[in-house]
C-alpha cells in the first residue's frame, strides 16, 4: 500500500492528500502496538476504570468514540471530561481511579496541556495521545500513545481523526484482552479503505454539484457513529461553511426535526448494528418533513428514500466502522469546496494549530 | 408572585403563559426541598460520587448545567451519559459507586425507563427527576425527585428546563452542605425572573423583527452557560426553524468560526465568570469574520460591538446564573417565531411527549 502520487498545488490539494494517506497511517500506528499493550496493561494494574477524554475539534469528536470503544470492550465508564470545570473554574475533583486520555494532534493545545497537569497532580493516570511525543503535552503526562500519523498541515485534520479513533479502539481492546484481534481489524480495515478512497473520490463530485448551494444540514449517527456524524459536520463547516449539526437520531425527534424543510438536506450514517431502526425511523421522519436525504456508511442502502448514497464496506470487527464511515464526509467536504469555489486548504479565520483558550 | 393574567389563545399563547409561570414555578420547587435533601444523604451515604445524567432535548441541556454543579459544590464528578450505550449496545458497566440522574418532564421517555430499569439492576442509586411523580419513570427508580413545575402544555420546553437547572442546583448543594444558601439563592433569583420577563417581551420584538431572516446561528456560552448556549439553540431550531448551533468558545476557534460571515448572526452568552475573557475573545473572533452579535447573559455588557444586548441580573450565587440567562432566549424564540409568521405553539411534526428511540 503506498500513498497515492502527488496531488500538486490545486485548491484542497494538500487535504486531498492527508485523506489519501489514511491507510499507509493506520499501518504506522501499528507499529507501536507494544506502547498501547503497556499502557493498558498499567490501567488495568491501577484500576482506572473511568476514561476522561479531553481534546478539542476533531480530538473530541473522536472522544464520542472512545466512549463506546471504552464500554462495548474492557466495559469502561468514559467520557468527555470538561476542562474548563478543572482548568478556569478550578473545581476540585478526586482523579485517584480515573484515567486521563489527552487527546491532542500537535500536543500544544494549552488548555489541554493545562488540564493534565492538574489532573495528574490530582492523582490521575495521564496518557497524552498525540503524533508529537516531544511535545509538551507529552512531557506533561504520565504515559505517551504515538499516533504515528506524520505531519498534519491541512487545516482541516483527517489522518489525524483515523489514527485516533484507531487509538481509542486499540487501547480500549488490549485493556479488554483483545488487542491482537483489533490490530488485526484495523490492518484489514486500512486496505478497505484504500480502495473505498478512489471509489468515493469518482462519485462524490455529482453529490457536490447537487448541494453546492446548502447553507445547512443536519448529520445524524447514533452509538459509535455519533462521532463520526461530529466529525462530518465539523469537516464541512470548517471547509465549505455549512451550517451541519450533528445530532443523534434521538436529538433529531426532541426538537430540531422542527426546523427541517425542503432546503435543509439531512445526512444519515448508517451502521449495521443495533442503532440501525432508530436511524432509519429518523431518516423516515426528516424525509416526512421534506428533507433531502444523504445516506452514508456500512448501511447506506437500508435507508429509504435517499437522494444520495455513500456507502461503505464492513470491517472485520463492526466497532471499526467509524474508520470507514468518515471518509465520505471528508471527500465530500473536499468536493463540495470545490464545487463552492472555496479553497478546502485555506479556511476563513482558522490556523492549523489552535491556541484559543 | 402571581402568574401574569392570561394571553389568550393567540399564536404562541401557551409558550408566553409557561415562559410566565417560571418564577412560581421555582418556589413550588421549593415546596420539596426536604425530598432533596434526603436524596442528597442517600447519595453521600452510600458513596456514589460518580453521577450519571440521562435525558434528551431540554433534559439534556439541563444536565449540561448538572456537570457544573455537582464539580464545583459537592466536588462530584457528573456526566450525561449514554443511554444508547446501555439500552442498545447493552455495555455491561459496573455501576456502584453511581448515582443516576433521570431527566424527563413526563417521565414515559421510553429509553430514558429502560435505562434507570437497567442501572438500579447494576447496583446505581437511581433517581428520577420529573414532573410526574406518578409516571413509569417514578416507579422504576430507587428515589423520586419532584421538578413540581405543574403540567406543560408547550412543546417546547421552558419552565421544565428552569426547574430541572433548580433541582440539579438544589441537590448538589445539599451534597454540598450548602442546601440552604442554595434555596434562599433560588428564591430570590426567581424574584429576579419575575421583573426580568416583563422587560424582555418589551424588548425581543424589536431585536426579532431585525432577526427574521436568518436562517442559521451559532450561540455560544462556556462552563454552566453552556447548558444555556444549548437550550437557546434547541428553543430557536423548534420554534423559529433557525438552524441554531451550540458551541463553546473554544469549540468555536476549533473549526466552526470559519462558516461565519455577514449572514450568520452569533448569539454569545457572557457570565460574570471565570470563562469571561474566553467568550468575549469568541465574540471578537466572530465579530472580526463580519457576524453580527447578539449578546446577553449577566456580562452582555462587557461583549464589545454586540448589535443587539438582552443582559440579565446577577442573582446572589453566581452559579444560579442559568435560571436567568435563559430567559432571553425563551422569550426570543416567541417574538421570532412570530415575526415570522410562525405558531411557536404549533412546531411541526413535534409533540409534546416524544417517544421516539
Amino acid at each position: 500500500m503506498t500513498v497515492a502520487a502527488t496531488v500538486g498545488d490545486d485548491p484542497g490539494a494538500q487535504l486531498l492528500r492527508e485523506i489519501r494517506e489514511q491507510p499507509v497511517s493506520l499501518l504506522r500506528l501499528l507499529d507501536h502496538v507494544d506502547d498501547y499493550a503497556r499502557v493498558a496493561r498499567t490501567a488495568r494494574k491501577r484500576e482506572t476504570t473511568l476514561v476522561r477524554m479531553v481534546g478539542h475539534g476533531s480530538s473530541d469528536n473522536a472522544a464520542s468514540f472512545g466512549v463506546y470503544a471504552f464500554g462495548l470492550l474492557p466495559g469502561w465508564s468514559a467520557m468527555r471530561d470538561s476542562t474548563s470545570l478543572s482548568v478556569y473554574y478550578g473545581a476540585e475533583l478526586d482523579l485517584t481511579g480515573s484515567c486521563v486520555l489527552a487527546l491532542s494532534q500537535s500536543g500544544r493545545t494549552p488548555d489541554v496541556v493545562d488540564y493534565v497537569e492538574r489532573a495528574r497532580a490530582r492523582g490521575g493516570l495521564t496518557i497524552a495521545v498525540t503524533n508529537d511525543v516531544e511535545s509538551e503535552l507529552a512531557a506533561a503526562a504520565d504515559e505517551v500513545l504515538p499516533l504515528a500519523a506524520g505531519a498534519e498541515h491541512a487545516v482541516a485534520a483527517t489522518k489525524t481523526y483515523t489514527a485516533q479513533i484507531a487509538a481509542l479502539a486499540l487501547l480500549a481492546a488490549h485493556a479488554a484482552g483483545k488487542g491482537r484481534a483489533y490490530a488485526d481489524g484495523i490492518r484489514a480495515t486500512a486496505s478497505l479503505l484504500d480502495d473505498l478512497l478512489p471509489v468515493l473520490e469518482r462519485r462524490a463530485a455529482a453529490t457536490a454539484v447537487a448541494l453546492a448551494f446548502v447553507g445547512r444540514m443536519f448529520v445524524i449517527g447514533r452509538g459509535p457513529e455519533f462521532a463520526t456524524a461530529r466529525e462530518i459536520s465539523l469537516k464541512l463547516l470548517e471547509t465549505c461553511r455549512v451550517a451541519a449539526e450533528p445530532l443523534t437520531a434521538t436529538d433529531l425527534a426532541h426538537g430540531p426535526v422542527a426546523a427541517v424543510d425542503g432546503l435543509f438536506p439531512v445526512w444519515t450514517i448508517a451502521a449495521e448494528d443495533e442503532s440501525l431502526p432508530a436511524v432509519r425511523e429518523a431518516a423516515a421522519r426528516a424525509s416526512a418533513a421534506g428533507a433531502t436525504i444523504i445516506a452514508s456508511g456500512t448501511a447506506a442502502d437500508e435507508v429509504e428514500g435517499a437522494a444520495f448514497r455513500l456507502p461503505v464496506p464492513r470491517p472485520p470487527l463492526p466497532l471499526l466502522a467509524p474508520l470507514l464511515s468518515v471518509a465520505p464526509g471528508q471527500v465530500m467536504a473536499w468536493a463540495l469546496a470545490l464545487a463552492k469555489g472555496l479553497d478546502p486548504d485555506r479556511p476563513n479565520g482558522l490556523s492549523k494549530v489552535t491556541l484559543a483558550r
